[in-house]
């Protein structure tokens, strides 16, 4: 079976023979409510225009134009700004794909024609560098060019996907044209500080078939861990994952955004050249991250330091940086590893990163955004400005509007407008559902499904055949991790969803329109331990329920309550309670605990074992929500870990 | 009583109203053998010249002397290079103090005559700007020009005060007079962006009389905390102290350095000019960095990110900065609180800063020094470069020789030079002893005592009175926080030792020449809870012995066991073993303890209550030793505080 339409989506690999399932596109799977459309709708009608209009405000689009313009004046903002335009004009041309509007295409073409005009004839374009600041191709471990570059070909993909138009991807040609000749053919033995630009010449290949964009793409990759970089500054060459080759890697190691837009790049191109220690090294390390380097709300990268991998089990609460961009990389990466193997632990690992960090990221009117993102916050710290644009680091007690390193933000758009690509595969032997929200499904070859949910606030996902095309084929259905007694019926007739190895429940059949397959997975609230190595978690346990992560926020608790200074009576039952809470229905959950107080302890921070005061305090009920919504309604003290008392 | 000779101190105030207890000198107190005398020979035959060997290298000296030559070259290393050399100077002229040498004489004499030919004829010196960076006090947020301005003036006292030499005073007086007729009289409203200046000021109107230097001292506390410097870059007002006037401020916040210089300010200028507030606040925020803001090991400044002061209980131990000029800066602080109070909980916390993170700072040969400290290794991390300097983050697996940014290496040059004066102090009424090590004191007045003790190997303090004046006054001797069941005798008649208010067990009598007092303070292995609200390190104990914290180092446990996976079990006994190492008998300390076997929880980073993996492992013996010994026999990994088991 193969889809009817082009596909719209990231990740086309040119040969399907290592994929184990295939992608389909936003054209084939279309969200159609809940919570994931919603926001889809939001992207579009406030988040695009916000962004836009802060590209502007801060000189990001006039750093192209005045390069177009030959009249470069200084340069504004970070010196890779122009990464955050294309990624702009990526999530664009990906809401494009989910059906144009008149705005958005004008928009895009504004923006394309902006940088179609600051390029050079040779194909050169970074406005930073057009602006007189420094040397091209001098400074490769902090420049960001080939960054930008790649953020460039993403977009000019995603725009020639969306809307066949080739305007876009002539500029990106262009200018990869102008990298292969500086750097191809082993001509220089250095790359670029800032991984990107090798899954986007992966994806530049695989929309021209030009092989010499691949075989770039495979160099950057083949000089990395040979200490390619100067490093120069502040950091080392793990930082920039340039202390051991990829292949030898065991972990996720340095600047964890870089080090998943570099794992992502080396999946691409084992999809393409099949070689197997590319995949072997991703999957050891995504293993090793996911394990030990990964918080439970899905929040990678735990240090401020180098915006950095820590250790194994280095997962402090209070001092996590945990970026949004290097969740949506975790994702990224996820999705191919997805692609590759089909197994249903990298769907796992997205499910949890979208509905947990990366929904915390942004607000719920979907307007201001967390670039770091707190998984305990002792002290409510200010709001932030409202019309202020802070550094990134230090989240202030609520979401900015927008960042002096501006990131995240575009990154946000780009990944809820392509959203509905990560819903479904498709096989030759037929379609497999990894994440569940209600959705229209069509894999061409004559099968439509609808698919409809409450999902996450209930665990019941109805699928139903639409159409078919009177073969034999399998629908296949993820049974999360975190699942226990799903049931899957058939036309009403239920039987235990009994997943197999890859981690889904699959039912084989003669199709007729109507058909409908139930996925039934029980949601009872749960409480979570860390594992034993998890330091700065010992003792503590945290509430899910399904999917989510919940959280303990300050303005749900009993007056005089402090979170620091409470203690879960985890043998007593958890109650849930349905909500209307910050626009939606919301599950809380309320659990006993024991506010403690610790005047004994008067001014010292330790006591010598048999002399310490003993546990006092007393009992009320405290709520927890879900993660995703903390630091909607003012500045908080919110914590997801807690600790536990038994008996 | 009075001391005859001119003191030789730092920290010597005008008036002595407000001294709850006054200081003596390195004349007065000289250590004679032992842990810290070693150190300060040590000081003198290794660190002093390899430091003055790498301000040469680094070009530190050279700065200054092309700018003496009038040909100012390309500036080298940090733009406060400046105070490295005015904090060695300082050092040398303490040492000169504790008994010259030719050499040391030599030695600082050169590096005066560099400075002296430096300076301006109005007095300005900076070799930074006078290299052409930028303009006199343009950036005071990070100029540093104040900065060294104030180190130049803490060498120049000390000179003086060691020496009786006028001539690197003249040169700070004229600094000093500069920037009086910058700043004095609120002619400008703003400050240095790192404080040291204010105690500079302080002491050099303790020195000349100067009563400019105390108003303008006063000022510099005045304007901060009302945004008087533009945060420009990455930092915001509270890493400058700058976002809260200083007598309404009730905790540390921001950088940990400048947060506890200016207090020390703060304590200076309240002993000469009475101001309660200015106290009070010191005392209320030095409480709260005490009870909440530092580490066991006496680390404060938990972050990495603006080496700052985290939220209260922010104390992870595998993400600490810990910087030693934190660490000596609060010793500072605490020496200045301690004069003014006369309480011990000032002097306990300078012992357990001393004896556990200033003394981890420096390896054992007092050759190669920690910038930031670790309190939790993970991981082995490479060695330091034996000839290289890195950055100062990320502390690498074992101590650099040097570092860019080289504040720490003569901040411990200094204190260890002037140990001695934070050994004991006098009052009309006696003297009192605060830090325990085997030590000649004179108080002039024909009083002499003779301390004697293998503290803190063992816990028993002889005081011997060598000369006496025949009238009746009191010796007091701390009894440390930590101790339990300490008794005194006086010539043998024992007595329990009951501390009094101020946490000291004091003896009146007439004294006669050969009496002597002991202390006996019982010296058990212990282990050490956390306080509750101590998130990263609920359920772990840490092991202490009298003033010594310990840690779990790799190369001390039996084949096979991972540190990051034991659990201690509390409830065996802890077995004390003396056994040479690195030098020195040392107390070891044996723990019975599950080497956890972690392998159930396979790849997952959590389970769901109920469904976790049971606890197995072996039971092993591990071995602690003191932490100021750790990282001195090759990378390894290392914890403080450790998980607990009961039963």
């Amino acid at each position: 079976m193969t889809p009817s339409n082009p596909l719209i989506a990231p990740v086309l690999p040119r040969v399907t023979e290592r994929l184990a399932v295939r992608p389909l596109g936003l054209a084939d799977v279309g969200l159609t409510r809940g919570f994931w459309a919603d926001w889809q709708r939001l992207n579009r009608d406030v988040t695009i225009p916000h962004a836009l209009h802060w590209l502007e405000r801060d000189g990001s689009v006039d750093n192209l134009r005045d390069v177009a313009a030959g009249a470069p004046s200084a340069h504004r903002g970070m010196w890779f700004s122009d990464s955050d335009v294309y990624k702009m004009l990526e999530g664009l041309s990906w809401d494009l794909g989910r059906g144009p509007t008149a705005q958005l295409s004008d928009a895009a073409a504004a923006l394309i024609d902006v940088v179609r005009r600051a390029q050079e004839d040779d194909g050169y374009v970074n406005s930073f560098v057009q602006a007189g600041h420094g040397q091209r191709w001098e400074h490769m471990a902090t420049s960001h060019e080939l960054y930008c570059i790649g953020h460039l070909i993403q977009a000019a993909v995603a725009h020639h996907r969306a809307t066949g138009g080739g305007d876009l991807l002539a500029v990106a040609q262009r200018a990869a044209d102008c990298a292969v000749r500086e750097f191809g053919d082993h001509r220089r033995k250095d790359t670029d500080g800032h991984p990107i630009i090798e899954m986007a010449l992966v994806e530049l290949y695989r929309e021209t078939g030009r092989r010499s964009y691949l075989d770039l793409a495979q160099q950057f990759i083949d000089v990395r861990g040979y200490r390619a970089l100067d490093p120069g500054g502040h950091f080392d060459s793990a930082y920039f994952q340039d202390e051991t080759p990829v292949r030898q890697q065991t972990t996720v190691v340095g600047h964890a955004v870089r080090a998943l837009y570099l794992l992502s790049g080396v999946v691409d191109i084992y999809l393409e050249t099949g070689e197997q220690a590319l995949l072997d090294s991703a999957v050891r390390q995504w293993e090793s991250m996911t394990a030990t380097k990964t918080y439970l709300n899905g929040a990678v990268g735990s240090r401020f330091d180098g915006e950095s991998f820590g250790d194994e089990y280095e997962l402090p609460q209070d001092l996590v940086y945990g970026e949004t961009c290097a969740t949506i990389a975790a994702i990224m990466l996820s999705w191919r590893l997805l692609l590759a193997t089909g197994q249903s632990r990298f769907a796992d690992s997205i499910e949890r990163a979208l509905f947990n960090l990366f929904a915390a990221s942004t607000s719920v009117e979907r307007n201001a955004f967390f670039y770091n993102n707190p998984a305990h916050r002792r002290v409510a710290r200010p709001a932030a400005p409202g019309d202020g644009r802070p550094q990134r680091a230090e989240a202030p007690g609520t979401r900015p509007p927008w960042f002096q390193c501006a990131c995240c933000p575009p990154n946000i758009v780009r990944t809820i407008a392509s959203l509905g690509a990560y819903l479904a595969t498709y096989a030759e032997t037929g379609v497999q559902i990894h994440q569940y929200a209600p959705a229209t499904i069509s894999t061409g070859a004559g099968i439509g499904l609808v698919m409809e949910t409450d999902y996450p606030l209930d665990g019941t996902v109805d699928v139903r055949v639409a159409q078919t095309n009177g073969e034999r084929w399998t629908l296949s259905l993820r049974v999360p991790a975190w699942c226990r007694g799903a049931t899957v019926s058939v036309n009403g007739t239920t039987a235990p969803a009994a997943a197999d190895e890859r981690g889904y429940v699959s039912v084989t059949r003669e199709w007729r329109a109507g058909d409908t397959v139930s996925l039934v997975m029980p949601m009872p609230v749960r409480l979570t331990l860390p594992h034993p190595a998890a330091d700065a978690v010992r003792g503590t346990v945290a509430i899910e329920r399904g999917p989510i992560v919940y959280c303990l926020e300050s303005p749900d608790q009993p007056d005089g309550v402090d979170l620091n200074r409470v203690e879960l009576l985890v043998d007593e039952p958890l109650v849930e309670e349905r909500r209307e809470l910050l626009g939606g229905t919301v599950p809380v959950v309320h659990v006993e605990a024991l506010a403690r107080d610790d005047t004994a302890w008067a001014g010292s921070g330790w006591a010598t074992l048999g002399e310490e005061p003993p546990l006092v305090g007393r009992r009320v009920t405290l709520t927890a929500i879900p993660y995703h919504l903390w630091a909607n309604r003012g500045p908080s003290v919110m914590r997801i870990f807690a600790p536990a008392r038994r008996g």
